[in-house]
């Protein structure tokens, strides 16, 4: 991809994906506007974002749609496979695996690691539960790149490394900590908690 | 709060707090940057980010730590009660309920909302699940402003509008679809599988 792509515009490109996908199928064009209006956003900031991506827009009648959603979609990967495990079986973990929609963008989740001998040989939404002591060759074997860290604050620093070890290159956090990792391995934290504070501070 | 502080700053906010709060008791004072060389920000960053809260640092010693953790409370309203509800008591729900840590931002979570006889009547982490019929009359009662969506998406939509006629101000939406809502209601939407093809997306 272009690496060169603020994350801040990164992250508005599912949305754009979602919502082209969701306009019904005679709609075969859509401008920067109709999007910007749609979503509640300035049509110069939706351009901006769509000229990351390989579509290009024609004066007045805009993007052709399929053309937009198959841009979108190879600029965030969605055609490629990729591998996922998450890391912590709880409650969490297991609502991440009952989620869905990974696979829109090419992810699949594969397997799920424990150190709970009540969870480890079990299936979660039809995906093994191994003990975290298998990851060092589960992960590699999956080439599994993604993991999903849904273990309490006070391990996620150590199952962090874990996972480091095995050859994961990129963390979503979901354990309200921050973690210390390599500059070879991106993380995104999503603090819940933090997440409705900031929304209880727009309030 | 401080209308005027762009949510890009106000999502700092909490990690700021948590790195401070996270340091040994005996650190009194803080350098704007320190906290930018722990957490791999740029300076300017953080003593701009901070300069929207009331603290006020001190040539050469920095911030006392203390000082920045109240104004970053006080900021974040972490001292103020605010009362929130769950919509939908299935997995991710129940995640939620079990997540915590909200109430080091001052948020309770004080119910939940089903429409699944097998789930309304009982009790979540504590929390009672009522049918989203009573939704109504629980709302107002508990004076929830906040609620965190965690319905299947094709729900979305009509629980959010629920939600919205029963005075919630501000919802965190997890369903993997946009919602709309009038625009004296903010939403805040976490799109997990978007969140992690967006981190696919950058290794």
């Amino acid at each position: 991809m272009d690496k060169d792509i603020p994350v801040i515009s990164l992250q508005r490109l599912p949305i754009y994906l979602n919502y082209l996908k969701s306009l019904s199928a005679d709609k075969l064009y859509v401008t920067s506007g109709l999007i910007a209006e749609a979503l509640g956003m300035g049509e110069v900031l939706v351009r901006k974002d769509l000229a990351y991506t390989s579509a290009v827009g024609r004066p007045r009648v805009g993007y052709v749609r399929a053309e937009l959603i198959t841009a979108l979609e190879d600029f965030l990967g969605c055609k490629r496979r990729r591998s996922a495990v998450i890391a912590g079986a709880g409650a969490l973990g297991r609502a991440v695996l009952g989620y869905g929609g990974f696979s829109n963008y090419g992810i699949e989740i594969d397997a799920a690691f424990d150190n709970d001998a009540e969870k480890v040989g079990r299936q979660i939404a039809g995906r093994p539960v191994y003990d975290i002591s298998e990851a060092k060759t589960r992960i590699p074997a999956l080439r599994a790149e993604l993991a999903v860290l849904c273990v309490p604050a006070n391990y996620a620093q150590e199952v962090a490394d874990v996972l480091v070890a095995c050859g994961i290159k990129a963390i979503m956090n979901f354990a309200p900590v921050l973690i210390k990792t390599p500059d070879s391995v991106t993380v995104r934290h999503i603090d819940v908690a933090a997440n409705l504070a900031i929304l209880s501070s727009m309030i």
